[in-house]
């Protein structure tokens, strides 16, 4: 069976290289063409030098029709990496509700979308190789730097130091919950760690 | 060039295998050997099940003596994996000065030790091998959860969840500022650190 994301969305991989019904193969096999050259330049390039343009020449295809399948540079990375988590969806997610609530909001959504397997094993995936691959190190920095964290403090006004300790609390976490599985934060339910964490979150979140 | 803690302890692995100037080899050899043996034994059984008795057979000692060079499992646990940080002085140094400062005492002590290389790297080389090595995640595991966090946690008179907690914002930090290197996290000065992270974990440390 194949695990599917919230959304419906295959996120095991299945959607690159597989054939999907009722799709046109011929569009199946762009899409994926696409992906495999961006997984390409990422690793290559890393994310701040990586180009759509230079996306596209590598494929193979049209620079339009990357930006046809992909609306920008963050959500090819998210799509080629396979990622939960697209900050292109995050950023307006956190700034639509009150500014009071924002560390709740942002708690409950990396804990939600991480405690299903499917959406967290392309995170862990690139967390192993990134231990002992410093291109893929390079990589993940320039993405969670320019793609996520810098632009939710921008967006919030806040030292880009304040998001980046927010992040090391909230990757702890799921790393201490999925991969160590200590007891018992490994067991406890989403609620439970939203209202022990979302504090913390939310502490580095407010303008200091 | 061997680098050394602050305290003059080899930490790079010099210690093991090799002679130190002034300690006769027959000392140097059989505190080698012991170490040996508790890292095949804890790999093997995990922290839990390893007992001094076991490893004095494995490494074809007397237990006595295994006791004479280590006073505790958890202190030969901490020199067979070189780790820099030993529970048998975080919780007494913890314990020593005034609650309402424990938040800063042990963020500043897990950031200076972490700070410097050789003490680092041990750490970073384990959780490597953990993140590929179901085994090593047990062993890991068991050592964190009874030898560390529940230690403090009942000495604190806290629930175990809140200072997990605390420990996944301290080891996604030193994670984010030495593998992968986020700016400005990885620049910043350490009591700039302290200053924003202190009162998260004197949070997770207050009796709830």
């Amino acid at each position: 069976m194949s695990e599917q994301s919230l959304d419906g969305r295959p996120v095991d991989g299945s959607e690159i290289g597989k054939r999907r019904p009722g799709r046109r193969p011929g569009a199946a096999d762009t899409r994926g063409q696409i992906l495999a050259a961006a997984r390409e330049t990422f690793a290559e390039k890393g994310f701040d030098k990586a180009t759509i343009r230079g996306i596209a020449r590598q494929a193979g295809v049209d620079p339009a029709l990357v930006h046809h399948y992909f609306a920008s540079k963050e959500g090819m990375f998210v799509a080629a990496m396979e990622l939960p988590i697209n900050p292109d969806e995050v950023i307006p997610m956190l700034l639509a509700g009150p500014r009071e609530d924002i560390g709740e909001r942002l708690t409950r959504y990396v804990l939600t979308m991480t405690s299903e397997a499917g959406a967290r094993q392309p995170v862990l995936a690139l967390v192993r190789t990134a231990m002992t691959n410093d291109r893929v190190v390079t990589m993940i920095r320039e993405f969670i730097s320019h793609a996520v964290l810098y632009r939710i403090a921008e967006s919030l006004q806040i030292p880009p130091i304040r998001m980046e300790a927010a992040f090391a609390q909230l990757f702890g976490v799921v790393l201490m919950r999925y991969v160590v599985k200590l007891e018992p934060l490994a067991s406890v339910e989403i609620e439970e760690l939203v209202e022990l964490l979302a504090p913390t979150i939310q502490r580095y979140l407010d303008v200091p």
